[in-house]
């Protein structure tokens, strides 16, 4: 089922958290996903009559998702698809979108080069456009959806989306955690336990310390109502956020824990 | 045409750098690519009638490959598709080489639940492998091929692949440059003006000097004829090959550059 995360009439920002198509083995003890691909989650903003879809996913979601948007809107007059990196699960799909959808497509600057080989040859044409570095305003039916820069974290080029209506933060794989399906896009409840769900995979994916403290500093300045990661639960309201902040400005990951030991020819002595 | 990096009869080592279809535009004065996609590399490796495709790329190559390989191998055949890491270029195409060979998928255990976005519901299934972060051996008709650690470089789960029969080593997107298609799978001749291709992609695409130390450590202690990027010409020949690594080990990039002043909300004053 659709999650509202917003709704005033004219704006509205939905989430579509269990349409990847896969084995559906879940561990009901640990309430941890052990399908063969990973949960991940698809979002729609619409404002005056307008639509954007952000991190649409790959070839497993594609068909479900463009079924359940066609109830907020007719799919064919899909105004963007919104991609914060170059992942398989955040932008595989582009093909189909392009072949299904009038949408113009919004990319990292810096894989703007790379998405044309999830289409066929021209299918990009004329339709594709560069996010810069610094980021950039998004125009959707008069309001502007801000790309923030989330560069590392953990993609090289990567983007964060701000709604400013809805004052949510959509923060692609940071803060993404592994949790049972009904348990994705809803608020998170009790952060100490939380965290286990996030842990591993913060520590290996993000890339350094450094970056994550300078993406902290700057979203401790923006006015937000949520947090919403592009897999598992949201955090909403301002003592839930402060704890995702907090937490992320003291951990350790990627290559701020590898040392030499991790670059070795497998089968040789060092 | 493909290049023809090394044959003894039994063993062969073919690049196809040629296949990408694009707009083909080319500023002849500096020999850079102007093209909408971004040029790619992709690598057949042969021992005793057995194959594997290693960055077999995306669906702007897919065709093609398929065709070219076929000079070679019965590409119905073909062992493995081998994935250095989990981009567009490397490997977009996947679904369509589950359908058209028997092969068996190798990825990086980081990044096996995401690779199933590429591909239709179930195409993964019993197909699909992971390498462990320390690396591993594949076997191809009783040859070794060692994937070796290279994460964040830039991907934080990527290796390179050591073929230790030709002596080369596959680096994926480390070495890239972006050059005239002439000089494509071709040996660099002068590495001081052949900086000039490589060095803004590796500054912003790379990760962090200490950990492209570690991998230049690593390398140094290998046996190696030629180091073979997955984007642009070859280092041949041990000087050649201490040009690259002196260069890398030297160079700041990725988290290293990057300050506060490039995490700001578009828009808002710091």
């Amino acid at each position: 089922m659709p999650v509202t995360l917003y709704d005033d009439g004219n704006h509205k920002c939905i989430a579509f958290s269990d349409l990847v198509v896969c084995g559906d083995d879940w561990d009901d003890d640990s309430g941890y996903q052990v399908c063969d691909s990973v949960q991940a989650t698809q979002f729609l903003i619409i404002n005056n009559n307008h639509a954007a879809l952000i991190d649409p996913g790959g070839n497993l979601t594609y068909s479900r998702l463009y079924m359940a948007i066609s109830q907020y809107v007719e799919p064919k007059n899909l105004d963007y698809v919104i991609a914060s990196h170059q992942d398989p699960d955040i932008v595989a799909s582009l093909n189909k979108w392009l072949v299904g959808t009038k949408c113009k497509v919004i990319v990292p600057e810096l894989w703007k080069r790379f998405v044309p080989h999830f289409c066929n040859p021209g299918a990009t044409k004329g339709r594709l456009f560069g996010i810069p570095d610094a980021g950039m305003d998004i125009e959707i039916g008069g309001a502007a959806i801000k790309a923030v820069p989330a560069h590392f974290l953990h993609s090289e080029g990567n983007f964060h989306f701000y709604d400013p209506i809805s004052r949510i933060l959509f923060t692609g794989d940071l803060g993404a955690s592994m949790v049972h399906e009904t348990l994705c896009a809803k608020p998170v409840e009790n952060f100490e336990r939380h965290v286990r769900t996030m842990e591993g995979f913060h520590r290996r994916y993000m890339n350094a310390n450094k970056v994550l403290r300078y993406w902290v500093n700057m979203v401790r300045g923006m006015d937000l109502d949520m947090i919403v990661p592009q897999h598992g639960a949201v955090f909403q309201g301002q003592e839930s956020i402060n704890q995702f902040l907090d937490w992320l400005e003291n951990l350790k990951c990627g290559t701020d824990i590898f040392t030499q030991e991790h670059y070795k020819v497998p089968g040789q002595a060092a």
